[in-house]
């Protein structure tokens, strides 16, 4: 069975995002109605483990015991990530700690396997190449969350500020709180009843993080975990793949949609 | 990493469990509330996925590919005989060919898995195992199926014919309408709009069934499988661990809750 770790990565993915819209409820995805809405939460749960299931024995069959190794730990991982974002979701109390802890285990621990898995034989590079997959996880991530507060939702094709009316305290507004205690304060009100919030309320503090140096700073952010992630690709010989992987990093945190 | 098939096994099968109830809705089991009526749908999707991945690591650190192997092909099929129950699911044609199908697929595969994994060294004792654990899982589910007609609701804790109420269509019902048209139609009507259905018609045909031969004749099919199972033994030497999976087979077949 010859398989790609792109269609692997892809596989998990897909997994990640048809069970993240049945937690979440959500109903579009890139301007597009979500699987859940379409077919229904059953058919989209059960795609997803077939999706989970196909991508390990994919790599089972590639006959590389430690590639599987790492692969269940990193899925494990991802799971563990959306059970504690889903714990924290509607505790007001912004906290980057806690952020970076999901953040890693839900999205970068997934990137970083694909990343290393190509470089398992040689175990220097391996750790090189996962901890760039780890940053740019990260850069991703957080790219991701800046879209939701300063994204055009034409490009986006998702509704402003909805990881805040989902009870999802973001790198942006996590890094706005620190500088405004009067927004702190206005965001443990907001969830005060636990998530999912929406009205005027939700709105006037998604625009005041928008207007805020939180969503700046958490670009920039971005861009530092990208540059950490170029740096370790110093371990590698240059090539044009080496070039390649320069290139992707930065364009993961340069992302409009 | 010491962990034995058994727990994979009851890790797998909760991951099922746990999924099961989010996909039908399901408020009770064993007369317990669900998991997701407790901690919401997203917590049961995510636990699940969880268990999975969980079982997955747990096999792949045994260091045993043939079984990390085995393991990817059972769970594909068990997501894959998910969605063909679901897709079927309403549709009026009782038909067995696709009973067993399912049920090979969402409850047989890891059982025969469990069973037949630590043969794989040999590989003839493995195949016998391996059809062992289908037989049971056929006599399993069989039974399963026919408790949901003819179970006392006290031992099961469940309601009686939910089956039918959720557009599942098991053997006992598919026996009954073998030799009764007339239900078949009556069966058709009910679901000429699709599951989820209630009411004094579903009722009806939940004590037709029961006062039918379909539930003797199933009961009697599950006997049948289980007997096979214990005939598979006969490539095994003599010992206390055989007695003990004859002794398991036979047990399916009689389970009472």
């Amino acid at each position: 069975m010859r398989i790609t770790i792109a269609a692997v990565g892809e596989l998990l993915h897909t997994a990640t995002l048809l069970h993240d819209d049945v937690i979440d409820g959500g109903e579009f995805r890139r301007g597009r109605p979500t699987a859940r809405l379409q077919y229904g939460n059953g058919m989209a749960v059960l795609t997803g483990d077939f999706c989970l299931a196909r991508a390990m024995q994919a790599i089972a069959y590639s006959g590389r015991l430690p590639a599987v190794q790492t692969l269940s730990d990193a899925v494990t991982r991802m799971a563990e990530g959306e059970v504690a974002q889903l714990e924290i979701a509607g505790d007001a109390a912004p906290d980057k700690a806690r952020y970076y802890l999901v953040i890693e285990r839900k999205t970068a621990a997934l990137i970083a396997w694909c990343a290393s898995v190509g470089g398992l034989p040689a175990p220097e590079r391996s750790v090189a190449l996962h901890r760039y997959g780890l940053e740019i996880g990260y850069a991703f991530q957080i790219a991701d969350d800046v879209l939701d507060y300063a994204g055009d939702p034409h490009d986006t094709g998702k509704t402003r500020g909805q990881d805040l009316r989902d009870g999802k305290l973001t790198l942006p507004l996590i890094l706005a709180c620190e500088r405004d205690p009067g927004l702190q304060r206005a965001v443990h009100q907001l969830l005060a009843h636990g998530p999912p919030v929406d009205g005027e309320a939700a709105e006037a503090i998604v625009a005041r993080v928008a207007a805020s140096p939180g969503v700046e700073l958490a670009a920039r952010a971005a861009e530092t975990h990208a540059e950490t992630a170029v740096a370790q690709l110093a371990e590698l010989p240059p090539s044009s793949a080496r070039d390649a992987l320069v290139e992707l990093a930065r364009s993961v945190s340069r992302r409009v949609s």
